[in-house]
């Protein structure tokens, strides 16, 4: 279970965020229950020894980058699901992939909505840790949405059961929502109790491309002012250019913006809801717009724009952003980091879960050059600054993580740091659970 | 602000739970904005006054009890409110009841779900802080899934934001729906911004009457596997009884129980998915059962099933129960219950939102018959023990308030209530904030 040679551990150093002051743990702990996860706290709060809970490694706020000295716990090997058809809910282990989460209760007739772009390869229990968003999560809501119940284990050691497959549950604090997206700082998920539905109606897709990014976002607010579409996606022009030079689908290279939106409205009422989202795109301006019922073209579009991070990251090292805002001040986000990246002379591509307001500014830069670094480093935080300006937030679904801690205070101000940190203290001591995280 | 008149005191001695022992609060305060609450609590706070906030008073599980020597903090002249159709949320000042809120925010072509059957005289408030349930919510999820974010005066009197019109936010911890369903323990909510969706599009109502409680539950569960109702409801022979004699609308009084389920399916959809429930409820053995598309007809029976607790109220004092269980357990519970009252010999009827498995068995009792009072409140702790036995909960939206704290240990077992100990002493360290209430 425990493993301490370093050519193991450097493969656990860092998440996605690539965190370059990323530290060299002491251990790595890969238990395969609850109890096992509970003896290594118990441990760690003997010895006061901090952990830093590890799901996939996909983060992209550097909340899993080992810290030195520290023991990563990685839930990799708690792999178990059960599925209860009757009650519509899923007990899952956290190591168990989203997609493999997806495809398990699939086989049972039945959904597991959030879907972040990075289902193939991030955990259940990475998700619950950040609230994972997705693409869906425009129509029906992020991973707290979906988390009845879990099993977790504080920072003393002892696991406790939080809610279970109730679909209401009043009884006491709303524990399992605060534990959900508390990114490893007040206990480990062990299991989780998932809600489910029934598997999505077909859905009817609308591809629509832009000349301005002010047509685009009118577009988005004409959309989500009259219905409520399944997917609401934007990329940029650069994003549309990285996805192309990969995929050659045909994306129009010379287009400032694209939106991929979708109904699963039963029946026919896909379409109706298709064509209206076809109108507003129309009628805002669109260059080129069109619908596809065909299940394989559709999701083809859905595939490009989750591939656009991979897909701007071939240009340059990224810098990835999470800023939301309150959707009315879309346009206002989008001009103003294009502004951000003219006036820093930075390539900044911008793609978004538009529909929800949340976007994902990727700021490429070159580390080995270090003015473009800085340059690049100077806008991650303008950035953050015009979203809390706009009534936004600093991280829609990523989290802070390590990446994002200097900005929490800009944004929530040191009245809720202090609440913050009063729960923090009140559940972790002796700070030994992701400690530098958040906080 | 401040009122010492005993005559206006005792009108706010108690909530609809009638908690017999209801102490002499010092004090009512009625501030109009967050400032007079922060300053209320403040003051409260230096001279370590303990405040019950209240808002309308229909609580059922004593939460807003007077206390002796407490402040009351009524909300109820707290009544702004401003709708925003672009974000699609509204920001609302707590006392306004949640109908006025849902009337409002029809005025502009929106909804807010939540749906508690007291919608009419609860406040929006106190249904945040209970994170009440309703009707609809079996489709649409309870109050915190509509709760963005919420202005709250903590124990020292600081006045702090969380949250916003945003429909996605993972800036630190999840506060805002720590808050939720806290029950005026942890903090004083002085507004709320909340999600609203499109208008809800016309129902298709199935109503079913049954001559036993299996084949009823049956019905649920062959129900709820095939499809999402937007309203799922259950009385008892005891209920519609009860309704028929004040409503006189012709319901089968010989009936072991009666179902309303709707369908908001867009279009005709919903009266595919009403076909689909009238076909699981003959299957499972209706004694009649009709599907109605008239709307009238339909908010009829929505009404009368809204009506139960008042008609049943009309045959003495009730002790209201809230018990869950996750839904393959309803007809263990129902059955059990059944039982309980056969034991103790007392009147119970059960009044369910069955589609989320949530009950309400009502005992009916005589107060001034300390034999009978006594065996009620046998059965009322009974009950909750059989729900905690089945894997369910003591209550599922009423809160646990006063009356229900001595079994809250029974549910959470002594691990979650220390934790829970720890967040309360952690933001209310003097325990000011609604003491006596669930801890
Ligand atoms: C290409 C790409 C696309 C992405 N798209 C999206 C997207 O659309 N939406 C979105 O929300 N995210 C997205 N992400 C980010 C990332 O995938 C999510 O944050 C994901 O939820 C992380 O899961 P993980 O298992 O990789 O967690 P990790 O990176 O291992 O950990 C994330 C955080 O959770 C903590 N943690 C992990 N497991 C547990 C546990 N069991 N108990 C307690 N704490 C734990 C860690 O300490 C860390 O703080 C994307 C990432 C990539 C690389
Ligand atoms: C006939 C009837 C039917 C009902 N049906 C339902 C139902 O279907 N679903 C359901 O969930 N409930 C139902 N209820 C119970 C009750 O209406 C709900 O619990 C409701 O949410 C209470 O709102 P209130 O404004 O009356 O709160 P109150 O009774 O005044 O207070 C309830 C609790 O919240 C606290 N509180 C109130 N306002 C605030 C605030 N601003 N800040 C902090 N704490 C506060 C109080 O201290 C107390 O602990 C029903 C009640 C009746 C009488």
């Amino acid at each position: 279970m425990v493993v301490t040679d370093p050519d193991v551990l450097a493969g656990y150093r860092q998440d996605r965020a690539l965190d370059p002051d990323a530290g060299t743990a002491a251990a790595l702990v890969r238990p395969l229950t609850t109890e096992q996860v509970a003896a290594t706290v118990r441990w760690a709060h003997e010895h006061r020894v901090p952990i830093v809970p590890r799901g996939a490694g996909t983060g992209l706020s550097g909340g899993a980058t080992a810290q030195t000295g520290a023991l990563l716990l990685s839930t990799e090997k708690m792999r178990e699901i059960s599925v209860d058809t009757v009650t519509r809910t899923a007990a899952v282990q956290p190591g168990l992939l989203n997609a493999e989460v997806k495809r398990t209760v699939a086989e049972h007739g039945l959904w597991y909505p959030p879907d972040p772009s990075s289902f193939e390869i991030c955990s259940i229990g990475g998700n619950a840790a950040t609230n994972a968003g997705g693409l869906c999560c425009v129509k029906y809501g992020v991973t707290t949405d979906y988390v009845l119940g879990m099993q977790v284990v504080l920072a003393d050691g002892t696991a406790v059961r939080l809610g279970g497959p109730r679909l209401k549950d009043s009884a006491g604090l709303s524990l399992t929502k605060l534990f959900v997206g508390s990114e490893g700082t007040l206990g480990i998920i062990t299991e989780l109790t998932l809600r489910l539905l029934p598997a999505q109606p077909p859905q009817s897709t609308v591809v629509a491309t832009f000349a301005t990014l002010t047509a685009a976002t009118d577009a988005i607010l004409a959309i989500t002012g009259q219905l409520r579409p399944s997917m609401l996606e934007f990329m940029d022009a650069v994003a549309i250019n990285a996805v192309e030079d990969e995929l050659r689908m045909g994306l129009d290279r010379t287009a400032a913006a694209l939106l991929v939106a979708r109904s699963d409205a039963p029946g026919e009422h896909a379409g109706h809801e298709a064509d209206l989202m076809l109108a507003a795109c129309e009628k805002a301006g669109a260059t080129e717009a069109f619908r596809t019922d065909d299940p394989d073209e559709g999701e083809a579009f859905c595939a490009a724009r989750r591939f656009a991070i991979p897909a701007v990251e071939r240009k340059g090292p990224l810098l990835l952003e999470d800023v939301g805002v309150p959707l009315p001040r879309l346009g206002d986000l989008v001009t103003g980091i294009a502004e951000i990246a003219a006036q820093r002379g930075v390539l900044i591509s911008v793609i978004a879960h538009a529909g929800d307001g949340n976007t994902h500014p990727l700021i490429v830069h070159d580390p080995a050059d270090p003015d473009e670094s800085e340059r690049a480093h100077l806008a991650f935080g303008e950035i953050m600054a015009l979203a809390i300006g706009l009534g936004g937030t600093i991280t829609g679904e990523h989290g802070v993580g390590r990446l994002k801690k200097p900005w929490l205070a800009d944004q929530l101000g040191p009245d809720v740091m202090a609440l913050t940190r009063r729960i923090k203290d009140a559940l972790d001591p002796h700070g030994i659970l992701n400690p530098g995280a958040v906080l």
